[in-house]
C-alpha cells in the first residue's frame, strides 16, 4: 500500500465533515476540504475524540481560534511513511519548529512558533481528516483500547503537575474540581499516597473517586489554611480564590483552568504567605500512554456520551452540563 | 548589673520617643510609655534603624497598622538576661508562638498567632526602645559596624529568594528595580554567578551596580520573553506586568513587593506559558549576618542620609524621594 493516494482509496471525496468555530458559534460542516499533509506530517483519519474544557471555553472566546476544533483524539494513519499506514495512534498537539530558543532548550510545547492542534492556527480532531507532524505521533498497542487511549491527552496534561513539582506521601493535596481535567489529576495523585482530598459542587462527579477510596467533600467544607498544594481546575475563576484560602503559608497553587476572564488578585498577600502559582499546561505522551496501557489509570467510567460528528451541537450542548465529564465523538 | 531596673539607670525617664503611624499619618511623639517587656522578652535600646519600602507603603494604607513603625534596627539590650545587657543586637522581626502548625512544621516567620515589629501588633524600633522576644536576637561581634548591621534584615530578605528557588550560574536573571531592596537582592544573586542583569528607571542607583561590573540598563530596554527568573522588587503594581513579560516560558516570577492595591491578572495567559510566580518575605538572619560579617556583601554605600528621630517626618520626606536609598535613624 503506497504512502500516497491512500486517502482516495478509503474516502473517495476531497472533502470532509468537521466542526467549525468562528466568533464563538459552532458549526457542523461537510465541505471542509481534507487536509493536505506536508512533506514531514501525516494525514491521520479521526476514529474517536474527546471534549475538552478548552474546546468549551473556546466557544467562550477564551482564545480567537477560527477553524476546526478538538485536539483529543485517536485515529488511523491514512498517509504518511509506509510502515506508519494504518497505525492506531495518538498524538501530541503541539506542532513545534524545532528551531527556536524554546525547542533548542526542550521546552518544546512553547516552541514561539507553534500551531496547536485546534487550538492555534492548526485545524483539530473534530473532523473526519486532521494532519500532524509525525514526530508528534505515538502507536498504540492492541491491548489499549480506543476508549482509553482517547484519554492520553488530557491525562498528560494531568500527569504534568508531577513534572513541574515533586508531590509525595508527606503532601497534603487538595484538587479543586472533580471534572474531566479534575478526575485524572486526582487519579494521577492518587498514585503518590499524598494527602489527597478532592472538591466539587457535584456529588456524582465526587463519587467516582469517593468509591475508589479518594477522601472527598463538598467545596463549602474547604478547610482555610491547611493544603500543602492545591490544585484548581474547576475551569472558572472563582475556583481560584476559594484553592488560594486553602493553602498554608509556603504553599504552592497549581493553575490549570483556562477561561476567557481576568482575576483580580492581591499581590501582597501572596507575598506575605509566600504563596506560590504555578501555571501548568501540556505534559507528557509517553508517561501517560504507559499508565494507561498498564491500567495504572482508569478512565472508563468517565465517558458520559458518544456523538457523531454530524450532532456536534448537541455534542456540546451535552459537555456544557454540570454534572457531564467525558462526551466523546464516533468518528 | 541587674537584670532589672537597668532603663531607669541609664534613662531616667518612663517615656519616650517615636514615631507612630495613626490612620496613614505619621507623627513624632514624645509621650510613649517606655514598653515593658514580657517574661520571655528583652528590652532593646535602639541605636540606629532604617526605612524600609514596608515603612512607605504602611503610611499609604498597605496594612492597616496603628503603632510605632520600623523594623530594621540595631540596638543595645538593656533589660534582659545579665549575659545579654549591653550586648549589640539586631532582631528578627516576628514574634512567635511556637506552639501552632506553622510553629511546629518550621515555618516560624508565618506563625499564626505572630506579632511582627513595627507592622502588626507590636510596635516597632523608629523609638528609643523596643522589646523582642530574646529568642529572636542574634548578637553582633565587634568586627561589624553598626550601619552594617543595620542591613541585616533586608538582607535576610533579600536572600530568602534563594532558599526558595536554586538559582545558579546556568540562569538568566533579572532584578527589577535597583531601590533598597533591589541592590540587595542583586548583590546577593551576584554571588551565584547567574546571568544578572539589573533594570531600573534611575541612572544613579543602577550606577551603584553598574560599577560592581553587574549588567544594567534601562527599564525601556527589558526583552520580552527571554528570563529563567525575574524579581520584582519595584514596590509598585507596574513592575508585576514589566516582569511577567520579561520571562521566557516556564519561567520563575520572584515577588518581593508589597503593595496597598491589587492587580488584575490573565491567569489564562500564566497557565499557557506555565509561568511560576513566587511570594517572597522574611529570609534567614544568621545566613544575611555571616555575609555581612565576611563582607561578602558590601552596604555602606547604599546608605543616603541620617536623621535624629525627631525630625521623622523629613526622613520619611526623603526616603520617599525617588533616587533615594536608605534613610537611617541615629536614635
Amino acid at each position: 500500500m503506497g504512502a500516497k493516494g491512500n486517502r482516495y482509496k478509503d474516502n473517495l471525496k476531497a472533502t470532509m465533515r468537521a466542526i467549525w468555530l468562528e466568533n464563538k458559534e459552532l458549526c457542523v460542516r461537510e465541505d471542509l476540504p481534507v487536509p493536505v499533509r506536508l512533506s514531514d506530517e501525516v494525514l491521520v483519519r479521526v476514529l474517536r475524540a474527546g471534549i475538552c474544557n478548552t474546546d468549551l471555553e473556546l466557544t467562550r472566546g477564551y482564545y480567537p481560534f477560527t477553524g476546526v476544533i478538538g485536539h483529543e483524539f485517536v485515529g488511523l494513519v491514512d498517509e504518511g511513511p509506509d510502515e506508519w499506514i494504518g497505525q492506531h495512534v495518538v498524538g501530541e498537539i503541539n506542532a513545534v519548529c524545532g528551531r527556536c530558543t524554546s525547542c533548542l532548550n526542550l521546552r518544546r510545547t512553547h516552541c514561539t512558533n507553534r500551531t496547536v492542534l485546534g487550538i492555534h492556527k492548526r485545524d483539530g480532531a473534530f473532523a473526519e481528516f486532521l494532519t500532524l507532524p509525525l514526530e508528534n505521533l505515538h502507536i498504540l498497542p492492541s491491548t489499549l483500547s480506543i476508549d482509553a487511549a482517547t484519554f492520553t491527552e488530557p491525562l498528560a496534561a494531568a500527569l504534568q503537575i508531577q513534572s513541574q513539582l515533586k508531590i509525595d506521601k508527606q503532601d497534603c493535596v487538595m484538587v479543586l474540581g472533580a471534572g474531566k481535567l479534575g478526575q485524572l489529576i486526582a487519579r494521577s495523585l492518587e498514585l503518590t499516597e499524598c494527602d489527597l482530598h478532592v472538591f466539587d459542587r457535584n456529588e456524582s462527579k465526587l463519587s467516582l473517586l469517593s468509591n475508589r477510596g479518594i477522601f472527598t467533600g463538598h467545596v463549602d467544607a474547604i478547610p482555610n489554611g491547611v493544603f500543602d498544594i492545591a490544585v484548581e481546575c474547576t475551569g472558572n475563576p472563582e475556583g481560584f480564590n476559594i484553592a488560594r484560602r486553602s493553602l498554608r503559608p509556603l504553599g504552592t497553587l497549581v493553575m490549570k483552568s483556562t477561561y476567557a476572564s481576568n482575576l483580580t488578585l492581591d499581590v501582597s498577600d501572596l507575598v506575605v504567605d509566600e504563596i506560590t502559582l504555578m501555571g501548568s499546561r501540556c505534559g507528557p505522551f509517553d508517561l501517560a500512554l504507559d499508565m494507561l496501557i498498564n491500567k495504572q489509570i482508569e478512565v472508563e467510567d468517565l465517558i458520559h456520551a458518544r456523538y457523531p460528528l454530524s450532532q456536534g451541537l448537541d455534542a456540546f450542548e451535552t459537555a456544557k452540563q454540570p454534572g457531564v465529564l467525558k462526551v466523546l465523538f464516533d468518528v
